[in-house]
C-alpha cells in the first residue's frame, strides 16, 4: 500500500487526509507515477464543431492536426472522439498530451494559427482549443487496472502499486498533491477577450477539469451486456444532466465523448470530460446529486456482482488549473460552447 | 445559514471542515443547541435481555426503572424500544438523558444497584447498562425538522436556524466542536473487568455512538405507504447487517429498536442506535458500504419524490466517549450483547 502522492511532492502539511492513517480501501486501484523530473504537463483539446454531417474543411483540419501530431515537439500520446452537444452540434475532439513543455511552446503556435486562426475564420464550422498545463501538484490520475493507461497516464513513467487514498468521498481531493497545504477554492473573475472573429476566455484560478473513461473492449458478451445494458444508461442520463443542466451547479460544461481511431472507427471506449468551477462542486456533485449516486450505485451493483473477474476498466484524470495555466479559444463555436459558458 | 458549531464551542481550528465557506446544502436542516452552560450530557441505555415472552422479573425492572426515571435527580427526558438481536433475545431498552451530572450521579448509585446489582443476578434474565457522558463538544445532532425533538436534543433550549454542516458526506465530523482541533481516532485498547456476575467493559477513547430515528406518526396513507414499502425494508436489511455482520467494519453492536410508550404499545418511530469504534468506521460504512448506499438512494429517491411536502421525520445524534466518560456493565448477558463484543 503506497500514498497516492508521490514521495518527493510530499510537504508539510497544514490541511488533513479525510481517512486515518490505518485506512484500507475496499478494492485495490492504482496512479499514474512520472519520472521524477517532470514538472508540468499540457493536456490541450483541439475541437471542430458542426451540425450535421462532417465538411471537407473539418475532415481536413482532423487530418491536419492529426499530422502536426506525429511531427516533431508533437504529444506523446492523443486520441480521438466525439460528442453532440446541447444545442445539437458534433464536436470532434483531439486531445493531447504533453511533459515537456518547451516542446509544446514550440510546436503550438503554427498548430494554434492553423486551427483557430484566420485559415478558418468564416469556414462555417467552428475550432477551438482548450489547453491547460497543470503542475504535477495540481492533479491525479486513478486507474481500476494497472497495465493499460490512458490519457496522461501514457506519458507516464509507470503505474503505482495498490494507493491507499480511493474508495472514499474525498480522495480525489486526497491524491492532488496541492491539497496538502491548499483549499483549492477557486480565486478570481473569468474574463472574456475578444479578438476579431476569436473569443478567449480566461477563468479563474483552480478552475477544475475531469476526464473520466471506461474501456469495455476486454469484457465478454454477458459482461458487456450488464455494461450496456445497466450501467451505461444510467451514466449517460448523468452525462446529459451536466451538459444541459450543470451551469447552476458549477459544471461549465461536460462532453461525454466516444472514443474513435484516428480513422474516425468507432471503439468500445469512452469519456466525460467536463470543466467545473471548483474541485468543491466536481465534489457535491458526485456525492450528492441524484444523476450521480445512480451512477455510483449502478457500478457499485455492477462491480459488486461481478468482483474481481470484471473486465471493465475505469479511469479518470483531474486537474487544478490557475489562470496563467490555461489558454481557451474559440472561432466560429456557439455560445454555450466549453468555457465561454464562464463568460457569457 | 448558521455554524452547527455554537459560538462558544468555536475553537482556533488546526483542521479544515470537507466544503468552502460558500457552501450552501441543498436542503435544510436543524441542530439542537443547548444553553451555553451546559458543558455535559448523560446518554444511559437501561437494557433488559430475554429470550422469549417477558417474565415477571422484566415487567416488573421496566416498571421498576421508570419510576426511578421519574423520582428526584432523574433524567430530563426518557425513552423506551424493543428489538430482536442476532441470538434471538429481546432487549427492552430504556434510554434516558441528563444535562446535570450531578444530578446523575446523585441518582445512579441506588438505580445501577437495583438493575445490574445482586438482586437480578441469577434472574434467568440480562441486564445491561450502557452509559456514556460526553462534553458538548463531543457530540453532534441533527434534524429534518425544527419542531419535534428526540433523544438528546429534548434537553436543549432550543433548535438551530438551519445550519450549513450538512447534506455531504463528513457534515457528521464537522458538526462536532472537537473535529476543529482533533482527528477524533480511537485510542486505546478496550479491556474486560469480571466482577462476580458482572461483566464491565471499558472500551478505547473516541468510542462512537450513534442513534438514528425516524418518525412516520404525522405521514398521511400514501406517504406512509411509501416509507414502509420502499424505505424502511432497505433500511431494515442494512440495520440486520450491522447486527449480524458489522464487526469486520469496526461496528461493536447495532439495534435497531421499535419506539414503544412506557406502557409498551408500539408507535410509529424507531431508531438504529450502534456502537462503533471510531466516527472514521461509521463514516466508511455510511458512504460507501453497499447496505447504506442502497439507503442512501432510497432516502434520497423518497425524500426527492416528495419534497418539501415529506412529513416523515428524521433524526440523529452520533456521540464521540473517551473511555473515563464510559460506563458499561453487563449482568446475565449473553457474549454477543452491546460493548462484550469489544473485548470478548
Amino acid at each position: 500500500m503506497e500514498s497516492a502522492i508521490p514521495e518527493h511532492l510530499r510537504s508539510e502539511r497544514t490541511r488533513h487526509r479525510r481517512v486515518p492513517d490505518d485506512y484500507t480501501p475496499p478494492y485495490p486501484s492504482f496512479v499514474a507515477r512520472h519520472r521524477t523530473d517532470v514538472g508540468r504537463v499540457v493536456m490541450a483539446y483541439f475541437g471542430v464543431q458542426y451540425r450535421g454531417a462532417p465538411s471537407p474543411t473539418a475532415d481536413a483540419a482532423l487530418a491536419t492536426i492529426a499530422a502536426r501530431f506525429a511531427a516533431v515537439d508533437g504529444p506523446s500520446h492523443w486520441d480521438r472522439a466525439w460528442h453532440v452537444d446541447q444545442a445539437g452540434f458534433t464536436n470532434v475532439l483531439s486531445v493531447a498530451y504533453w511533459d515537456d513543455i518547451a516542446a509544446f511552446d514550440r510546436w503550438f503556435g503554427p498548430a494554434r494559427a492553423a486551427w483557430t486562426g484566420d485559415i478558418h475564420a468564416g469556414a462555417g464550422i467552428g475550432f477551438f482549443i482548450e489547453v491547460i498545463r497543470p503542475a504535477v501538484e495540481g492533479y491525479e490520475t486513478l486507474f481500476s487496472s494497472p497495465d493499460r493507461a490512458e490519457g496522461v497516464a501514457v506519458l507516464a513513467d509507470r503505474m503505482s502499486g495498490e494507493v491507499q487514498e480511493h474508495a472514499y468521498w474525498g480522495g480525489m481531493r486526497d491524491r492532488i498533491a496541492l491539497s496538502q497545504t491548499s483549499d483549492l477554492a477557486p480565486r478570481g473573475a473569468a474574463e472574456l477577450v475578444v479578438d476579431g472573429p476569436r473569443r478567449r476566455v480566461v477563468v479563474h484560478d483552480n478552475l477544475c477539469l475531469i476526464r473520466s473513461g471506461q474501456d469495455w473492449s476486454d469484457t465478454d458478451a454477458a459482461e458487456r451486456a450488464m455494461y450496456l445494458g445497466d450501467v451505461e444508461p444510467v451514466l449517460r442520463a448523468g452525462m446529459d444532466f451536466l451538459r444541459d443542466e450543470g451551469r447552476p451547479i458549477g459544471c461549465y460544461a461536460n462532453r461525454y465523448a466516444a472514443v474513435v481511431t484516428a480513422d474516425g472507427d468507432v471503439t468500445e471506449k469512452s469519456y466525460g470530460m467536463s470543466w467545473w468551477k471548483s474541485l468543491a462542486a466536481l465534489e457535491r456533485w458526485a456525492e450528492s446529486h441524484p444523476t450521480h449516486v445512480r451512477i455510483f450505485g449502478a457500478a457499485m451493483t455492477y462491480l459488486s456482482s461481478l468482483g474481481p473477474n470484471a473486465k471493465l476498466r475505469l479511469y479518470h484524470e483531474v486537474s487544478l488549473a490557475r489562470s496563467d495555466e490555461q489558454f481557451f479559444e474559440y472561432l466560429g463555436c456557439h455560445d454555450g460552447t466549453g468555457l465561454l459558458t464562464a463568460v457569457l
